[in-house]
């Protein structure tokens, strides 16, 4: 790829632009804010002009609702050989394509799955899409040339490509991120009506749920409206889920006034017991959940052997060994005590099974004497 | 404060063991776990035995359906001359300790906003507290001696006290704490049974949003449960707000689909616009709850002056300016494009006006000679 028009010169159009200048590629830029194009070029991101001649590829980075109108203007005056987009709905736009579009096979979806909350060309960065997925959905007319020109460039862009449906990524994402989105925004409207010690008492874990309700109001109506129907079906399932948990949280309230005296006792009625199961349960469920989630940074699980060490009952012990566990650059936060007996604590600490009889060694020299290896054994991630 | 006795060694009551021995305090610690309690000794947070004689202060580290019993039965054996706990629900608990306990008067409530997704004492760090809020929630019978012996207790693990009625604590935490974990439950409840994808587009932004979710579930049923009647008011605003927002979706994903030749038209209908202005009104309500909250390690505004620099059409030149910029220690993220003129881009770079004068003659040196200092101003934190 030697050429390329970035349309839409924001934060993520602009990021694009600077990673493809980074790698060689001659950029050309526009917005309908001339401001914009031109801040981006003085960015480094690229030229504010139109290009001399068609180019590789039009990256389309304008939102939703947008992207079919300036494609068909796009490909009325040829700016390109292939076309893609990064907006992070897909099925609609495709439709209005496949419907309007005068070529539409040279033309592929395209949604890197980067952001920040701060929006405009000043907030771009050539590294956002590093590491990070970008989903290419062709439709049924995408050539293999576009869908390849797609490919390029989230490569080009440091980007892991995963190739799907439109219609499949739009009910992912309404998963993962736009519902998500609307939660975190119906929690932090709920914040300015709160009582007046709210922002004493909030911390990270408010902040972290909450974080991406501060993405620009219109830009994200526009996502959501656009994929609508995925996501109210994924709506739909919450309330149900919220309607359980506000009826046994009813019962809950109820039963806690009136037992002052009792109000702690073991048993306290057949509506309390199952108020308690239902909030366990969906808690359950939420932990079970994330376990499906890749952890950022951790490849496939490695053979893992425990060294199993006896550590004397005195003050400071236990402290002094995982000091030692930390300096041989083993993760400290997955040592367990397995058990209390008589001679001391019995402390399990995984090592990689390469690594286990150097660790073991070092170790013993450093006065942990009782060390024991425990049959090797494969990890799980989650 | 000379000795403290800890009841119940887990990640709470070892952590603040641990800032309290590390403060020259006498700590003795019990757990009905007495592996627990052993392995906390071993990590050098106090010894794992009762106490010669009364200590200052007892901190019962326990679930909120427990603290009742737990402290009457400590006070029955005179355990203590002051009792404070760090459970994250006040009004149940004082209520009970109010009708119940031998000696109401010595015990005041107490609740840290720390914590970690992990639990347990190998999972404790003295600093845990550090900076954090910690609310004190004297009730009508507390006396004087307790209440200072509890903002002493924050003050030695470094955190910030905060002196409020158990009631009120118990409505601020609903909404900053529980309701967010509740629906970061949900949420990632949702997302075992969603489309094979997820796991390929899970972002950055979901992960924060769910990340109080992997929390342990016996532990949050209690607390939730315990604050039942607080949440309940909370939860069910949530549902109206969904309820608005499921109706906006069904309308707006009805006319997505059947309108393929003109779905992208300006003018939908009025249950369009209605479903459209739905969203942008929640998502803006959001943006405003989250401008209310403290913004992390940042302090009261200060005095900041706008230095106005021209910067040349050229490509880079922005780049430049932001990387000498940054070079002086200034955050790059306030900076911005105010206008593009014929002769370049009208720049603004907020400095503290203390260190206008000196930062205007440093960029003047390096060739940014177009600067012009814009009329002090005190700029709002949010």
């Amino acid at each position: 790829m030697h050429t390329m028009a970035v349309i839409g010169t924001g934060l993520i159009g602009t990021s694009v632009a600077l990673a493809a200048t980074g790698r060689g590629v001659s950029v050309y830029l526009s917005d309908r804010n001339r401001a914009a194009a031109r801040t981006a070029a003085a960015l480094g991101a690229g030229r504010a002009e139109d290009p001399p001649e068609p180019v590789d590829l039009a990256v389309l980075a304008v939102p939703p609702s947008r992207i079919a109108e300036v494609l068909i203007a796009a490909q009325a005056r040829g700016l390109a050989r292939a076309y893609t987009d990064v907006a992070s709905v897909k099925a609609g736009p495709e439709r209005a394509v496949l419907a309007r579009a005068p070529e539409p096979s040279r033309y592929v979806g395209g949604h890197p799955l980067a952001g920040r909350e701060r929006s405009g060309p000043l907030a771009a960065r050539a590294e956002l899409f590093r590491g990070r997925p970008w989903a290419l959905t062709p439709h049924r007319l995408t050539s293999r040339a576009a869908l390849d020109r797609g490919l390029e460039l989230a490569e080009l862009c440091g980007a892991a490509p995963v190739v799907m449906r439109g219609r499949e990524h739009d009910e992912v994402v309404a998963l993962t991120s736009h519902v998500p989105h609307l939660l975190a925004s119906v929690m932090a409207a709920r914040l300015r009506d709160g009582p007046a010690g709210v922002p004493l008492l909030a911390g990270q874990g408010l902040r972290d749920v909450t974080r991406i309700a501060a993405g620009d109001p219109r830009l994200w109506s526009d996502i959501l409206r656009s994929n609508a129907a995925a996501m109210a079906g994924v709506v739909k399932e919450l309330r149900a889920d919220l309607a359980r948990v506000a009826a046994a949280l009813d019962v809950l309230a109820e039963e806690d006034v009136p037992a002052e005296e009792d109000e702690f006792a073991e048993d306290s009625g057949a509506g309390h017991d199952q108020g308690v199961r239902t909030l366990e349960e969906l808690l359950s469920r939420g932990v079970a959940g994330l376990a499906g989630l890749p952890r950022p940074g951790v490849g496939p699980p490695a053979a893992e052997t425990g060294l199993r060490i006896l550590v004397p009952d005195r003050p400071g012990e236990l402290a002094r060994l995982l000091g030692a566990v930390a300096a041989l650059g083993i993760a400290v936060d997955d040592v367990a005590v397995e058990a209390a007996e008589e001679s001391g604590l019995r402390v399990r600490v995984p090592v990689p099974t390469a690594d286990a009889e150097r660790i073991g060694a070092k170790l013993g020299a450093d006065g942990w004497d009782g060390w024991e290896r425990a049959r090797a054994e494969s990890v799980p991630a989650g």
